[in-house]
């Protein structure tokens, strides 16, 4: 393998989201990553989505750049075999990353017995040993009652998966973190990291349960408008729609530039009394910026106010489809994808690299 | 310092959500890390929210563990001293991160004159040099177009920000990678990490480009369903909320057990064709155990239900508001936070320990 992780070897027992997308990502960063399913095929060989002839597209897009095998897991011959190789020797060898029940023979005192520097990263729901995914996680954390049009009934789920996201990847991280303890000091690592805690340590460190607790208030529902500054979607002739927000000085002046807004922001801060380079200004007069946007963008299709925007240096973006998304961004590379490089579980394959690049490091050579 | 991590020393200059939570994961797993910001306090001095008396809740939320300096970015002094703190000597040192404009006095080329084997990990919007924030980013990966309500016309934003959360702990583990490689070789690292290309390698690894490549579809809107199994909202008799997920044989059984559904759910196999042992089983007679469940969940109490649910092992949980989760929930840990533990940027501090527990890695001695 070539990559800045070289030299590590990672066994990865997996499923759902958050255990293979975090070895996945030491896979793309050089490591070679060997992900182990039952003989009869994982919880995720045939998941949705899947191609028309029933192959699974979400288990090849978790999966790139490993290496897999399929085991008997209920026969103590593959046990044993499986043992063997989360315990195998070497410097960068001796990491195990699972989410599934690290129990019996995938304890860590069991394994432990056969490499006492064992690395084990458990992700597991909940503390407390109880089942959690990302939606019920997420349905705890507070945030579908806050998501969703003002005014609608009920909770509004996110798509994307928050939680299952900052697990993987703080996972991964922490798999590093207890190398570089090893790598120092000779000790091995148990890392248990429940999917519950990683949704409420950011929905703390965002400021959410600080605003509950400091100031006594429950967040009520802002619709698609960025709580504390400006920030929202705005309706095209054309029937498109753009997110335009403001973060800064800059973005302020930009946006009055690209609607020729200048004089009409002036009078906002005069009526309203507020400085419209400030957070709290911008939020606060938030109703009367959008009267002015609203109907300049409303009144031109969406080729035209992006023109503007982006001539203006202005922070906003299309909203897109993940078709338009592939197709259009540059940033999507192009890099042909054909059904052929979809593989199940069940053979050792090595997929082709990863089709936008995610963490990139750039060997710099001083 | 005290933790996994001891040793590192980091000087972050951030702003925003990623760079600072990437930064404090590092702090609350033992590193040094000193954060700097103008003296006449960074673009996130007063950010909303923010208490009674104007101190920013958001700002505390970000910077717990680290250590903070204020510094007059405008002047030679000032930029000297910075340079000579960023590019100290030690071997846990020399390892910047930052997502302000990475030109003249900090590009990587200049810091790197005085520290030749400098880690620096710059966070930008796009690889190509164009602003962008976490919502910006989402409109383009397509995920506001189908979250929300069916039938919603227009976009629905993520009020929990899954590309912020992500940068930010693809970060700090792309810093570990680094200095795992320095300490390997001996030589830096210039780490570019674009918010946009995390975005959209996710949603690549998430299925949703291959869905669109290979199948030719763009997914529609499903509301709060889980696409490819069974799992979305029920409102309860006294109008609460309740997620219910299947994602495993034993959530099939123990949600049959938990409404005395066994017969039913045989019914739907018999009817439809499916067998709800299945992802696609489950995903294709979806209508049909909604039919089923809806009525029951309606009938009942929250507590009744979540009785029910809890004792039969089901993949459930009740959506609570931020408060709800912050005081209901024994995994939210209850030390006191007073208004007095929140400070501006413009002193040295350092802030008590997290509240809920991030990556919890246990050190174990074999």
């Amino acid at each position: 393998m070539t990559g800045i992780l070289a030299g590590l070897r990672i066994v990865e027992g997996s499923a759902f989201i958050a255990a293979p997308l975090g070895g996945m990502t030491l896979a793309q960063l050089g490591a070679d990553v060997i992900r182990f399913d039952d003989i009869k095929g994982g919880l995720d060989n045939d998941r949705w989505p899947i191609t028309k002839d029933g192959r699974s597209i979400y288990w090849a897009g978790l999966n790139k750049g490993k290496r897999s095998i399929a085991v008997d897991l209920r026969s103590p011959r593959g046990r044993e075999l499986l043992t063997a190789l989360i315990t195998s020797p070497g410097e960068g060898a001796g990491i195990f990353t699972t989410n599934m029940p690290a129990r019996g023979w995938l304890a860590y005192e069991e394994l432990s017995k056969k490499r006492a520097d064992l690395i084990a990263l458990n992700i597991v729901g909940a503390r407390d040993g109880s089942a959690h995914v990302d939606y019920t996680v997420n349905a705890i954390t507070g945030f579908p009652m806050v998501t969703g049009p003002v005014g609608h009934d009920g909770p509004v789920n996110a798509v994307a998966p928050p939680w299952d996201l900052a697990t993987a990847y703080a996972g991964a991280m922490a798999i590093l973190a207890a190398e570089r303890h090893r790598r120092l000091t000779g000790q091995g690592q148990r890392i248990v990291l429940p999917l519950q805690d990683m949704a409420l340590a950011a929905t703390s460190a965002l400021g959410y349960i600080g605003e509950a607790v400091v100031n006594q208030v429950d967040r009520p529902r802002f619709g698609n408008e960025i709580f504390g500054t400006f920030g929202r979607d705005f309706k095209t002739k054309d029937g498109r729609f753009v997110m335009i927000c403001i973060f800064s000085d800059r973005h302020v002046d930009a946006l009055a530039s690209a609607g020729g807004f200048a004089d009409s922001f002036k009078k906002i801060e005069a009526a309203q009394g507020v400085d419209l380079k400030t957070d709290a200004g911008r939020w606060l007069a938030r109703a009367e910026l959008c009267a002015i946007i609203e109907p300049w963008v409303a009144a031109r299709t969406a080729a035209d106010v992006s023109e503007a925007l982006k001539k203006a240096g202005a922070l906003w973006a299309p909203y897109q489809s993940s078709a338009s998304s592939r197709s259009t961004r540059p940033t999507c590379s192009t890099i042909p994808c054909s059904p052929s490089s979809i593989s199940p579980a069940s053979a050792a394959i090595r997929s082709p690299p990863r089709r936008c690049s995610s963490a990139r490091s750039r060997a710099s050579r001083p």
